[in-house]
């Protein structure tokens, strides 16, 4: 295997259509659809390995995530989604082993993120949306490949003599089954843990009658019996489920303009923009509030479609954080603005929220608010959100400020103002699930009740006085100050950064969904440095090559 | 600064004794001790660095791990323990930075792990047994300085223009406040998050008003009134805590017998043994139980003092897990076993249970033995219970089959029992707040109910039909099977198994002290291997050289 270059040549992109889906396969037949994999094996996202038994690497993992957000909107009819391989004996090996070994510490931890993501955004279909995944497996679920499964509300497994669920990143590749794998077994399905230990440890994997009485599956068929069982299931969620009414509704492509100029990289969306000025280590992420008057009814938000303010601008900054995640490794600090009528923010948010409680479109534009801002938690980068005379931090853009790491509002002649809305205090909790208000007052939760009632705009001195804004430079500071703090932020350690934010960004309680990005993930992104897995003999080094891993037998 | 041995040469020991302290001075004033920091300079636990400013290094914490858990048992009187500095201008430097320049990775992990373990030792002696904990600021309270006056109950700063509380940790080295420090500041004083951020990048840290105002300490008081409102305080936290009924019981040196012989390294104590055999990467942990009756009143056991079966074991396995982290990084898995009659574990269970209702020194003891286990689950190294005919896996011992990462018991002619007791129940949780059943059986919650009502032994059917153990071999497989487990789990890179038990071990909530070591300690112990506080030009590393850290400027 030739080593490959260090990140992907060219950029990422993780806009995508079904029409141009190169490994999965989407179809339907009236309430019931069919998410096929089907991988390409020399269709990689980067030359240089060869995508085998249906592994994935992020090329397939963009085609999924893609496929489970559309078929939200696009699918509204959709109430079961059989997950299956077209490929004979095998399901899923999971994650590319070659992919792995031969990225960059960087792209890994970023891969495993995305990935991540995606599964929750499946999982969170069959919760929030009625669209159950039902996983068949009808050959080998290894690692990536089981972790698959395990997101999926219910997982089938073909009693053939073959068909197996498996765990090998520890036997053979000194990893952990890190995206949400190690979490779900023991947090989702409440695997008993030394059963957990020993599957886990088991190359081979589990089959058969075992598989179920570990609970590792919840259905073992006999190959006869098999694609009628996997069908009598899905009619089964599919009955269970109270209908959505179509049609759906298209997402188009965003069809941004990209630019450079001057060592800016440049992208503008309609109501997004992303600025990254290298050589300064930071970006500029500028987004703008709605105009005119919100959609007065169902009927009214539907003609919108895609175009639907809360909607395109939550698919605008979705795709720019994904592109500032991978595409920009040398930001580390985000600038935050809005630009806009915070009131018009306010209208748009009271008119989705009241159209949201019977009307499925309504309530979906909600949650991919909700995922949104979750990718924005969760993303390695400092954020300083930046409240100026002209911004329209309320409601739903009061999140960004309040998701920042840190804020500052003009206070003097000329102000900032601010203001809550319905958003505010329920529809967008963070993956903990408490809301970015109520993470903020932990220690007031009576302040979170107090601000409920607060419904005028608040100037900077009210603000700072509830507690939502960190500072209030007026005009003689304002420049200085925040200059200051942005050279200083840039000065610091960008790793030490990224521990601290995933500590102080996440107080409180912690969720399934939570401890994946912090037990799991930390603790994989750990062993992703390790020489054991990642050093020129580590396991995930040599594997395929014929070699043995060579271990520092040492505990730490 | 010259570089230090990778650890220390000779093997750490953790019994100490305050007629041996070099660094802490403890004093007693009726319900009031004094717990002073006067950290000796050149006494540092490995030759090569200085321990200027009350900074700490492995051998001052053992001090102070020594000095909270022997107040807890000794002085049963006090009720209010004031830390401060014998030091003019600082309170505590916290881990001295040259000693984590120098330390092996696996050191500076087993050292936070053990300082963790610590502070969340003293935070229980405020919440458990009455010994409330003031943290008197005199001067700066750096980093883990500021991280031990987060673990007391209550922080008085001096407000003398100099003192202050700060987390240089990421400004100038590079790494977290990874001894709870985060996690206490957002997830215990509810610290905001914003604010969080501004004061964990600032350096110089933050004095007077402010650090009342942002919650970071309890009380700022003038330099003239410092004394006298810290004395306020202590005798305020006394006032409202009940009494307990002296004298105290003290804890002797446990003078264990330390062998060496064909490759195997020793410890026999007195109910505890273990033998470390390097070459296999295996340890050998065995436990007697208890013989003859167990004490029958409160006078009785504390006639028995020390010398009580429950204190006295878990006073031997503490020192002993302590060992085997420090002192042998070659073992990679530890062969649990117990000897003795099961029958006289549960008898002296409900003996010390039922005296533990109103008695002070029966509900340290569980206490202790509580520490203890919480102690194992979190030590890095795979643990195999082996539960043979003799062994006496019962109650408070049968927590260590099921704190084990599998379990295997003899069936057949010769057959091993187990049996559960009341300290299966609720006196010993773990760091999530469950039982070490409730975990087990997070998925059938009725089944913890069910086995409550099990007063009998089980042989290993029965053992095996209620889901308490994982295996149970016949005289036929028992050797092999036991045999290949070893073989197989020594085989395996004890990064990823530290990795994977970490997160198999803690299904179900999290709590403030797990938090402290998932979602923390992982991080950190990434950042502890990433060049930018590790490299040759890593911030940790050219600390106090005069050099500027050179760092990867790229964000993972």
């Amino acid at each position: 295997m030739a080593e490959l270059s260090k990140v992907p040549a060219a950029p990422v992109r993780f806009e995508t259509h079904p029409s141009r889906y190169k490994h999965i396969k989407l179809s339907f037949d009236g309430a019931i659809a069919r998410l096929a994999l089907d991988v390409v094996e020399d269709k990689p996202l980067v030359e240089g390995y060869v995508l085998k038994q249906n592994s994935y690497d992020l090329g397939v993992d963009v085609e999924l995530a893609d496929a489970v957000n559309r078929m939200r909107f696009e699918h509204p009819e959709v109430r079961a989604v059989l997950v299956v391989s077209n490929q004979p004996k095998v399901f899923c090996a999971g994650a590319n082993i070659y992919m792995l070994g031969s990225s960059t510490h960087a792209f890994k931890v970023n891969f495993c993120k995305f990935t991540n993501e995606t599964r929750l955004a499946l999982e969170q279909a069959c919760t929030e949306s009625g669209q159950h995944y039902i996983a068949a497996l009808n050959g080998v679920a290894a690692g990536g490949g089981y972790e698959l499964a395990l997101a999926c509300e219910h997982i089938v497994l073909c009693d053939d003599g073959s068909s197996a669920v498996s765990f090998p990143e520890t036997p053979l590749l000194a990893v952990l089954p890190g995206t949400g794998g190690l979490t779900r077994l023991v947090d989702k399905r409440k695997v008993r843990r030394d059963l957990a230990d020993v599957f886990s440890t088991l190359a081979e994997g589990i089959r058969g009658k075992r598989a179920k009485q570990w609970g590792l599956v919840d259905e073992v068929v006999p190959k006869s019996k098999f694609d009628e069982a996997v069908l009598l299931r899905a009619k089964a969620f599919v009955d269970a489920t109270p209908e959505r009414k179509g049609p759906g509704v298209t997402l188009p492509a965003l069809e941004p303009r990209r630019w450079e100029e001057g060592g800016r990289i440049g992208v503008d969306y309609r109501y997004v923009s992303l600025v990254a000025h290298h050589e300064d280590r930071l970006a500029e992420l500028t987004i703008l509030g709605p105009e005119g008057d919100p959609p007065g009814s169902a009927e009214a938000l539907r003609k919108q479609g895609a175009e639907a303010w809360h909607l395109r601008m939550a698919r605008e900054l979705d795709d720019a954080l994904c592109d500032l995640r991978f595409n920009h490794p040398q930001v580390g600090l985000v600038v935050l603005r809005t630009r806009g009528d915070g009131q018009a923010v306010r209208r748009f948010d009271d008119a989705l929220l009241s159209l949201a409680e019977s009307d499925w479109f309504a309530k979906e534009i909600v949650l991919m608010v909700k995922r949104t801002f979750k990718r924005l938690d969760l993303t390695a980068k400092s954020f300083f959100a930046i409240l100026d005379p002209g911004s329209c931090f309320a409601g739903t853009l009061f999140e960004l400020a309040i998701a920042a790491d840190r804020s500052f509002m003009k206070s003097g002649e000329e102000q900032a103002f601010v203001a809550l809305s319905k958003m505010s205090f329920g529809p967008l909790p963070m993956s903990t699930g408490l809301t970015r208000l109520e993470t903020r007052f932990l220690a007031t939760p009576s302040k979170v009740a107090e601000l409920e009632k607060e419904t005028d705009f608040m100037d900077p001195e009210q603000a700072l006085e509830h507690g939502l804004v960190t500072f209030t430079p007026d005009d003689i500071d304002w420049d200085d100050e925040i200059r200051i703090a942005l050279e200083e932020r840039a000065s610091l350690s960008p790793d030490a950064l990224t521990g601290m934010e995933a500590n102080l960004r996440f107080a409180g309680p912690e969720t399934m969904e939570s401890k994946i990005f912090a037990r799991l993930s930390a603790w994989q992104n750990w062993i992703f440095q390790r020489p054991n897995a990642v050093g020129d003999k580590g396991a995930l080094k040599v594997y395929g090559k014929g070699e043995k891993a060579a271990f520092d037998l040492n505990r730490v």
